[in-house]
C-alpha cells in the first residue's frame, strides 16, 4: 500500500504499542476531553480502543466537541499515568467530522444515564457506549459460531423467501404486505422453507434471517421483527436427537464467542454458563413442580413467563445450568406439523427451551406422512388447498425429520442478562418503532 | 451413540467404502430402479452420493417408486461393474416414505427436460437433482466465505431491520407492508443502516439479508426479493480502497467455494475465473469504447444490458478476467448520497462490477458531511424532513466512508452460466411467483 503525505496511514489504538517512540496517526471519535488552558488531553476511540492524546500550546486551543471525527498525528510514547500505559503527542490535529453539542447524553460514563426509548431515538450514539457496543459484537461472534457449528457438520445454509403467500399456522400474526396488487404476507417463520429444502436433498439445513411476528404485545420479551436461527435435519430418529443437537452447539457458541469477546464479556462482567446436561421435563411435570414448589398454577398444557422464569429458579436450586427443555407439549398448542407422542397421540415430540427465565427455542420432530398431515390440518379446521405447495413436499419422499429456532436477540440478551430484548437488537421493531 | 436393534445407525453413501464386508444401511432416496424379475438394481441417494444396492428373490418383488425415500441395510462389497466400485446385497429393505408416480419430471437423467417455470413450481423435486443440487452448496460456499474473509478483517456482521418507515432512494420500487395500520415498506437496500453502524463506531460491517425491489421488470436479470452481501467500510481514503477490497474479497470467495465444492463445480463444467486487475474504466470511457469497436449507443451516463455483455466481450478481447469496472457515474443517475467525484462534481465516486455480462455490484463513497448531504437530498427535489432519522447520522461525527453490495443471486448465476438469475434461487419471488 503506498504512503500519500496528505493522507497519513491510520494506526488502529490497538497497535499503538508497536510503533512507540515513531510518529503515527490516529482517527476516530473524540471520547473525552480535558482542557487545561495551554495543555488539554484529548481520549480518541476506535473499532480497537482509546488512546489518550496530548495537546500542548496552540494545539490546546482547538475548540472541539465530545464525539467529533478527528484525525492525530504525533509522537507514540510510554506514559505510565495515561490509560493503556502510553499516549501521543501531537503534532497535528484535525477535525474531520464535528459533531453538534450538547449530546442528548453522556456516553463516557460507565453507562448510559438515559431510558432505553431515547438510547433508541439516538441508536447511533448510543451504540457507541463500549458496553452497548459489545453486544453487538458477542451477537455477531454467536452467529458466527452458529454458522461454523452447523457447516463442520455438513448442514448446507440456505436463503429462503421471506414475502409468502400464506402463514404457516393459520394466518394469524402476520404483516400484509401489497404484492404488485395480490395479498403476501411477511414470513413469521421459514417452517415451511427450511423443511422443504430438507426434502429436497440437502438433508441439513440451516439459516440465518429476520422474521416477522405482527403481535401487538409491547412486552420486555417481543420485537415484531428478529433474527431466527433456524435448523432443520432429516433422517432423524426422534426429537431426542434435536435436544442433544442443540445442547451441543450452544456449548460450542458460548465456548467461541466466549474466546472471540474476552474483552466484551470482561467488561460487561458476564459469567458464560455452561449448557451440559440440560434436563428435559415433560410440561405436564413441569406444572407439578411449580405447583409443588411455588404454589404456582400454569395455564393449560403451556408454562407463562412467570412458570418460565420459576422453572429456571428450579434447575439452579437443582445446581443445574439455567436451560431446561420444556418437553410433550399437548398437540392442541403447537403447530399442525408437530408430530404426535409415540406413547401418547394427545401430545407432540416437540420441546422449548428456556434460558435465564425465557423460551429462547421452539422445536421438535414434524410430521412426515402425507395422510397423516391432511388429518391433522383437518384437525385444526384448517383447509389442505391453502397448504397445496407445501403438502406437494410429502408427496415425493419425505424423511422423518425436525429442527428448531433459536431466537438471535433473546439469547444475545438472557446472556447478557439484559432486561429488555430491544437492548439486543440494533434498531429494534415493536408496536410503536419503525425508526431509526 | 447408542445402536438401536430396530434403529440401525445410518452410513453415508460417501462412508460406505470404509465398512466393506460389514453390514450396513443406507438411508436416502430411491434415484434409479432397474428390474430384472428376481434381480433389482436399486440406486439409492443421500446427500453425500448415490449407492447401488442389489435385492434378490422376494426383496426385487417390492413396488418400489422413484424419489421414495428407503432404508436398506445388507452386505457393502466391491463391485467393479457398480457405480463407484462398490455396491450393497440387502438383506432388507424398507420404504419409510412413498412417492407418488409418475413424476412431473425425470431428475435422474444428465438434465432435467421441463421449462423452468414446470421446474420451480415443483421445486422440492427439481432441487434434488445433482446438478441444481449443486447450485445451492456453491451458493452456501459463496455466502460462507463472504462472512469468512470480512470477519477475518475486523468487520463485523450486521442484523438491520427490513421493514423500513422510508425508502432509501425517494420512494419507488417499495412493496408496502401495513404495520399495524400504519404505512410502512419493506427495504430495499440496508444502506442507511450499514452507514449507521459504521457511525456507531463498528467501522466496518458487513450483512447477508434479503432485499426487496417492487420492480415491475419481469427479466432473466430480475428478482423482486434476493440476497444482498453488503460491506461498508469507515476512514476510507477513496473508493478505490473499496474496489481493492471487492477484488480481493472475490478473489477468496472463489477460491474457497472452488476448494469447497470442487464436485459440484466439476459436475457443472465451470471453470472459475481468477478476478485479478480487473479494469477500472470510467463510464465515458466505456461508453466511447462501446461505440468506436462495437458500434453501440448507450443511455445517458449508463450502460445497458448489452452495453454490460459488450464491455465484457471487449475485456475478453483484452485477455482480462471476465470482470470489469465502470466508475465515475453521474451524480444525476446515482443516490444522493453519492459521494461527488474529486475532479469533477458532476460525476461521482462510485462504481459497478460488471461480471460474464451482468452487473452484480453497485458500491461508492458515501457523502458524509451533513450540510453537503441535506444540500443533495434538496438537489433531487426530496425533503430532508423526510430523512431525519438517517440524517442524524451526520450530526454527531461521521468519518469518510463507503461501501457496496453485491446480489448473492446474480454472482451465484453469472459464476455458473445460468441464463436466468432465478436458476440461482431456491425460491424465486418475480412479478408472477410467490410460490411455492
Amino acid at each position: 500500500m503506498q504512503t500519500h503525505s496528505s493522507h497519513p496511514i491510520r494506526v488502529l489504538c490497538s497497535r499503538i504499542s508497536e510503533q512507540l517512540e515513531q510518529s503515527v496517526t490516529v482517527q476516530g471519535w473524540v471520547h473525552a476531553i480535558r482542557n487545561l488552558g495551554r495543555l488539554a488531553f484529548v481520549h480518541v476511540r476506535d473499532r480497537s480502543g482509546i488512546v489518550q492524546c496530548v495537546l500542548e500550546g496552540e494545539l490546546a486551543e482547538m475548540t472541539l466537541s465530545l464525539e467529533s471525527v478527528v484525525s492525530v498525528t504525533g509522537l507514540a510514547v510510554e506514559a505510565s499515568k495515561a490509560p493503556g500505559g502510553l499516549e501521543i503527542r501531537a503534532s497535528a490535529i484535525q477535525c474531520i467530522s464535528a459533531a453538534a453539542a450538547p449530546l442528548p447524553f453522556e456516553i463516557n460514563k460507565k453507562t448510559i444515564g438515559a431510558r432505553l426509548d431515547t438510547m433508541l431515538d439516538n441508536r447511533v450514539l448510543s451504540l457507541r457506549h463500549p458496553k452497548v457496543h459489545a453486544t453487538f459484537h458477542i451477537q455477531a461472534a454467536l452467529a458466527g459460531a452458529f454458522r461454523d457449528y452447523l457447516t463442520e457438520r455438513d448442514f448446507t445454509q440456505i436463503f429462503t423467501p421471506k414475502i409468502v403467500a400464506s402463514g404457516t399456522e393459520g394466518g394469524s400474526n402476520l404483516f400484509p404486505v401489497d404484492y404488485f396488487g395480490r395479498p403476501a404476507y411477511l414470513a413469521q417463520s421459514p417452517q415451511f422453507y427450511k423443511q422443504m429444502m430438507v426434502g429436497a436433498g440437502y438433508e441439513r439445513v440451516f439459516e440465518i434471517a429476520p422474521v416477522y411476528r405482527a403481535e401487538e404485545h409491547n412486552t420486555s420479551r417481543h420485537l415484531n421483527e428478529y433474527v431466527s436461527l433456524d435448523v432443520e435435519m432429516g433422517f432423524i430418529r426422534s426429537e431426542e436427537e434435536l435436544m442433544d443437537l442443540e445442547q451441543d452447539m450452544l456449548g460450542y457458541m458460548l465456548r467461541k464467542a466466549g474466546a472471540e469477546c474476552e474483552a466484551e464479556f470482561a467488561l460487561l462482567g458476564v459469567e458464560l454458563p455452561v449448557p451440559h446436561d440440560i434436563p428435559r421435563i415433560p410440561v405436564a411435570e413441569a406444572q407439578s413442580i411449580l405447583q409443588r414448589k411455588y404454589g404456582k398454577t400454569s395455564p393449560k398444557g403451556d408454562l407463562d413467563p412467570e412458570g418460565e422464569r420459576l422453572i429456571c429458579r428450579y434447575a439452579a436450586e437443582q445446581n443445574k445450568p439455567a436451560f431446561v427443555f420444556i418437553t410433550r407439549y399437548p398437540r392442541e398448542i403447537r403447530p399442525m406439523y408437530a408430530m404426535p407422542a409415540p406413547e401418547d397421540a394427545a401430545l407432540t415430540a416437540s420441546f422449548d427451551l428456556i434460558f435465564n427465565g425465557l423460551e429462547i427455542t421452539t422445536g421438535g420432530q414434524r410430521i412426515h406422512d402425507y395422510d397423516e398431515l391432511t388429518a391433522s390440518i383437518r384437525g385444526r379446521g384448517l383447509l389442505p388447498e391453502h397448504f397445496e405447495s407445501y403438502l406437494d413436499l410429502f408427496r415425493y419422499g419425505m424423511p422423518p425429520h425436525g429442527g428448531f429456532a433459536i431466537g438471535l436477540e433473546r439469547l444475545t440478551s438472557r446472556l447478557l442478562g439484559q432486561p429488555n430484548v430491544r437492548e439486543a437488537s440494533a434498531f429494534p421493531r415493536d408496536r410503536m418503532r419503525l425508526t431509526p
